[in-house]
């Protein structure tokens, strides 16, 4: 990875990193081929990047009625419509990764509306968006939309939790101006399906 | 606490709670008086309680410049960009029990831009709430605003991360429509400054 | 009351009031326990004081098929809507009182779409708070709602009236920065049903 | 003035006038060539007509240091703000008369910012404009910058009031559908200045 | 037409005009009674003036299922959408000038909603706003409400293109300040329907 | 080119193409490797082709202080404030052709404040977008920062023409749901600078 120019743009020391801290890395770049840059910016307090990962592992790769292309698809649709830079980078990366089809993830950073999404995909997306842009107007009658659109209860605070999650780290990367790894701007770009 | 109504409007199963888990709402109703509603909510899945309590516990009661007021204080002021019912209940009562000055509370969830503030929790706020509202539009200018009101980069990114968890939590709340506990209404209303 | 700080920030001379006016004040003081700084706000000048309680009191107190509870409610969300902090404080207190139901007040304050409420008040606070965001907007389909409802035309204009009313009070208190009376903060604040 | 049509859009039972309103309408008529349809519409309840004519009155014709015309500049600024059809249309017909400067209304009716105005005048209106707006974001920057284009805290409260009021009286009209008489449309039309 | 003020308040050199576009002005003053400040203000470079020039005939004056006057209303709809002086003094004349309606002109330039439509025009209009205040949720259930209406597939272009095309005019005329012509605001004052 | 689906979603018959149409087509062929699909979308009637080519070729090929990388550049800036699909696909390819940069694409598509910008780019963008997102509230301040930033007044005109066309083209693909050609999503991923 390009290590000349800062991961973020403030002056956060790189705290020394645990062997644990070190081996999850190694993990990731032998499954990634990199070690994603919000994690280096969270590396300058451990208990802040496993708070972080631990909360991220458990949404977007533990258990859930959510297929994990979901998961980054909604992340991808809170992203722009936050404009976050980096995580529409890299979680546009991971839906042509997901899904093997690179426009559907230029796509969905554009206008998820523009898409060719199935029923419930649209409902998924709806609601993420809504939650996003206008939280205090989100009630019973989006809720009944997932619902009619075969979500349950539990599925539901999924993709509410998910949206959630992304309305959180867009904002702590446009705060920190943080700047995606080169790798993900090419990455899945060949069509798989 | 008032367990004739739900938590949230979804219909989650309350899974059995660990020892553990048990053990930190004792804790909880000990040192506050009540489990808040948001970990009851999260009750259906320890992990995601934990990941949950793990980094609510690093943002706002960790290591920081920033005093535990300021942070509640940051809290109300996101959740009053988001109208966060229950965010604004259950943090509007911290900030009137950690500055013992009821009407900051009540002035914070109204319009943090009527307090009385000091130009560095007038800063704060500022960036907290265009990280809230504009968060594609926060740049150098902003930060630079907070520099100099006398935050450090890390101080900053603190004031950003726990702007962001708030921006998460608001969310999940407003989603689940989460109800906060009876008590939280009339804590601290007396004034000790 | 406090009088060691102005009521606004504007620095207008206090006119020397007029026995009538003194009359007022004295009654509000036995019935209120208090002179709301609205009325001194406006004490520099006699006329604009009587022509802004004239319309005050026929508006919240006169003749209406609105109860005087359902104004308060009205002049609530409205300035919530608009952030107000002296509406907010001040007719907070006067839901929490005529409700005899503190919650009710403090969630009307962050967000009446999380309040518990009947059809006909969720439809009259969602017209107030349309016609308080998107004045441009409101039509026939709004007006339709409120008549489904059970209002009718006469109860319609009133609905329009205390939300409209508000709009103003808001502005002038927003832009001369108008403190609550400190007794607000704490009045009411017993739950009574 | 045509009486086909309903003033308003609600069916509310027109009160027999007293002699004092007839008095009132009948000097109406005399100086301005008709009844301002909002006279009308609010003569279905006399003291709801006196309490918005005492306050119009005072706001508009009494003393201030802004003049007749200041004031209904911003009346028009403020109802392009909340696109107020009976306002502009009414008082960009003031803003002909008093000016005798046809382009003067239109193009206040349009746009503020596109007319050629004193720094005295875009100061006035760019404040109107906020506090119509973003009345929660309004703050000691917008007075100073009223007060360095001259106006005394006395004259900043008339902006604002005048203000406020066509943010009351902006939706008053937009509720009930209020009908401009159809002479404000041609009147004043010729340049005289 | 008034010479003694720039029609642009960019400083662009007039060019020598070329004797096709001489005759096209001597066209205007002859049929209008002057030559559109807008033309003008192209009038520095005739390439740029005669793609302008003829994308706009082909959109207002060809062949179409929309009447003039119809294409007329939307640009005067789109201009109060984005409160262009120029394009709304202009196209307001125009919508006079074609329907003989005074009142329909002024009334679109306040609020387009206030106008009492048929629902073809209401539908047309609703779109038409809607494409210029939230392009990006534009969707068939938009395109579906004009078909309902009447409209064929042809038709639903000439819409959009139309509205499409005064959303490019009005942002070229407010960036440049663009005058209208004085003859536009006394234009076709007279009702004659 | 995939001609299985529609290139639009209106359906509006194909014209038959004149030889000179024919042979701009094949030149596209040629040049590109494709016809882009808003001409095909065009092609049901030539004149408005011809029309919207002219214009186009003028504007973005034509003589200019600006760059035809800059002109993309405008051009990908105020189709994300749109969040424009179609041209969103086709003129982010276009950046990452002119510019040889492939992250320069991807981070204006998802916001330009992240980009690494000149103060000269930064500008100019900064003002495309004002025009796109207030083109009421864009006056004197905004041009003085683009001529503060080198801009000479033809320059300024050519920002806002560029910004102000794509402003229209956004509308009408958003509005027939135009779909970009396959191709545009891959072409040029390779870095080249």
């Amino acid at each position: 990875m390009d290590r000349d120019e800062p991961v973020i743009s403030l002056e956060l020391p790189r705290a020394a990193l645990s062997p644990e801290t070190e081996a999850y890395f190694e993990k990731c770049r032998q499954k990634l081929g990199l070690v994603p840059n919000v994690l280096l910016a969270y590396a300058f307090d451990e208990k802040k990047l496993r708070s972080f990962t631990d909360m991220y592992n458990d949404l977007m790769l533990g258990d859930s009625e959510l297929s994990k292309l979901e998961r980054e698809m909604i992340a991808v649709t809170v992203s722009a419509a936050n404009r976050c830079h980096y995580c529409l980078v890299a979680h546009g990366a991971a839906v042509r990764e997901f899904s093997g089809d690179p426009q559907l993830g230029d796509t969905l950073v554009a206008n998820y509306r523009a898409a060719a999404l199935s029923p419930r995909h649209r409902a998924m997306l709806d609601y993420a968006w809504k939650l996003t842009t206008e939280p205090a107007a989100v009630g019973e009658a989006d809720r009944a939309a997932l619902a009619e659109a075969g979500f349950s209860d539990r599925a539901i605070w999924d993709v509410a939790s998910v949206a959630a999650f992304f309305n959180m780290t867009n904002r702590v990367a446009s705060a920190s101006k943080m700047r995606p790894n080169a790798e993900y701007y090419a990455m899945a770009r060949e069509r798989r399906t």
